[in-house]
């Protein structure tokens, strides 16, 4: 197991982050998932605070000591609250950006350097249709999903260079997940599955280097936009 | 005085904040700045931390009570950090997103609903050319500067529907002031006059209904782009 | 009148066209609409086909020469069609293309070098939604305005270093005309004045040189975007 | 051959068109080649105005009737013009839109409908740097690839609800051919690799329906952007 390569799936939730393990382990690689709260069931799933650094180096740096620095790291974390402005509190919004944005810096204050010194490696952030356009109840959501897309661009153009390619994805559309068949009232048909959605990560993780994609929409066949 | 509208420039340094304290006292209002250390000179700059929602509160209630909700609020901090990312310290990344979007957050918590309730008024957010591009040394001002984009779009959904104008502006281009002239070996001639932006930011606080702008970019003619 | 400043409104009709002839010939400009088929009425408007390099050198020639290069030239054609792409015809298409892009064309190749050697002016280009969204039945029109935007960006790069303004407006709603009023059933409240449009534009074109705008949107305060 | 399906690649030079093709081909699809002046060589490539419809059909009909409609369609071609506007010709312009706008439009218009009717398929179509941003001397170019871009999104919201997906691609960098090796004095190590961007062609023509994108880049590592 020493020799597998490293996948690092932070936010990895039932949806696509569970996906995303079944995936890069399915390729062979040590596919460890980071939540607060840690996961039973088939996955590597390690509990840890994203917005401690302490933390997550201590929780990465015995899984980059065996198998190096990470070949796939994909940011993964949502925090959702669709709420009238004045509803919502400054907690909701901090709770947004360190949920999702501080959660990315500290994840890319630790890995991407050993990526660099390690030979490249793909960082891939998910981002959301409230990327590019902050709706109504969605000024705490959207500000730190356009946040998270200011960090990506710039990390892109600092790292690309040296080797580690950066990605910002647009999810334009619902996963589906059990929570997500609860929470809304769609024909499941018409939602992202997501094993579609990590093999579409896992190809973008292994574009060569001639054609790196910085920025993909990805949306159900049925979604108008 | 009691009669006089109120116009609030939140973040009134030397430059632009004056400049707009200066224009909305000659047009005859009740001009407040509010600045972290408060100011001394011509203009009447409050001592206050945007940041504080109490303190904020205590110094706008009095203003309020008198002069109504204000008619105009310019949302104008700004906090500079230029960097490698790996050098940028989450504190960076913090005092950006606390300086830029807090303070806005705070303002908007406390000003909108007096407004719409006093029949509308102009809130008007300064942003710049990192509001859309996240650069190489800029992840933490790019990040913040794009989240204030999200939420300004979000507030413009929110609270134009009830009256209020909201205008989020990109600065493409240096602003004159002595610390720019000081910092930037630029020809005075190729950066933004102030009172030139102040007229601009007046201008938008008056469009008619018909006419509403939301995003306005300002460039000094001899800036490429 | 021979040192009357020139004004020209390429696309005169009766909304915005109208009331720009009228807002510069009320700031004492010598207001010159061009429309395919002329007009009567209170303004000085001349038959020219836009499409035509000929007939409009021929028209613009005597007027140059009396008053100099115009320091206002508005492009504000249209040709709208929507309809599902497999019933738009090439003709559709061509059409939208030469009433909006050819006509811009012709225009700026023959006013954008003699206001460059007059000292400048402003050239304002009127885009629509459609100018940033191919909507469904939009191809014909959205294709055009897309291509006026494209080649708008390119004038501003090309000329605002010669001192010529380029602006490209977006103009995000329905102009109240007798004509859209019988079109859509929409209170004519909800709708752009062109009065209001006109006045903007005039401010666009006296922006300051330290603050000039290259794209602006309008829309009704009640339009949800 | 007769059941193989089929793939149409118009505008089908030696760079990308080739790599398609070739593509196409090792994947056992028929892979039909479209120039004006067809080729030679181990491609089937016809000869074919990409703007006159009946050519089209006339080239498509057979085809069609013996494989079914294409179930991939790339729109690649381009005609660039990087030329001072003033010196830009109107011709440049027609030529430019006529290219790269036309010949889309004549397209779309033989094939979505057959597409639809034989239940789906992928239409690609190759935009560039310029179809976001209209750079000083590609008043021509970007024009008509802004165009082309309106175009193309209008399509993806008209046809992909009945089944074909619409992409929009944006290639910012150089494809390595011989003839880029000639123009630019670049190392080919910083070119797009046809090869690699048919792949990328190839796997978003079969992307699952839960997962489409809409548009995507593609640029070498160290391409700066």
């Amino acid at each position: 197991m020493a020799d597998k390569p490293l996948a690092i799936v932070a936010g990895a939730g039932p949806g696509l982050g569970a996906a995303l393990l079944q995936k890069f382990s399915d390729e062979g690689m040590m596919a460890v998932g980071l939540t607060r709260s840690g996961g039973t069931g088939p996955h590597d799933i390690r509990a840890c605070d994203l917005c401690d650094e302490k933390a997550l180096r201590a929780t990465l740096a015995p899984l980059m000591q065996k198998h190096g620095a990470p070949q796939i790291v994909v940011h993964n974390t949502a925090h959702l609250v669709i709420q009238d402005f004045l509803e919502t509190s400054l907690d909701d919004f901090t709770a947004c950006w360190r949920s999702m944005v501080q959660s990315a810096i500290m994840l890319g204050q630790c890995v991407l350097q050993p990526m660099v010194r390690d030979g490249g490696g793909t960082f891939i952030v998910s981002g959301a249709t409230a990327s590019l356009r902050g709706g109504a109840k969605f000024a705490a959501f959207a500000s730190a999903k356009f946040a998270l897309r200011g960090l990506t661009q710039s990390l892109a153009r600092s790292f690309q260079p040296a080797g580690v390619h950066v990605v910002h994805t647009i999810l334009d559309g619902i996963i589906d997940t059990p929570a997500s068949r609860d929470l809304h009232s769609l024909d499941p048909q018409r939602m992202i599955k997501p094993d579609d959605l990590a093999a579409a990560y896992w190809a973008l993780a292994h574009q060569p280097k001639s054609t790196w994609s910085h920025e993909v929409d990805f949306r159900p066949q049925t979604e108008s936009f």
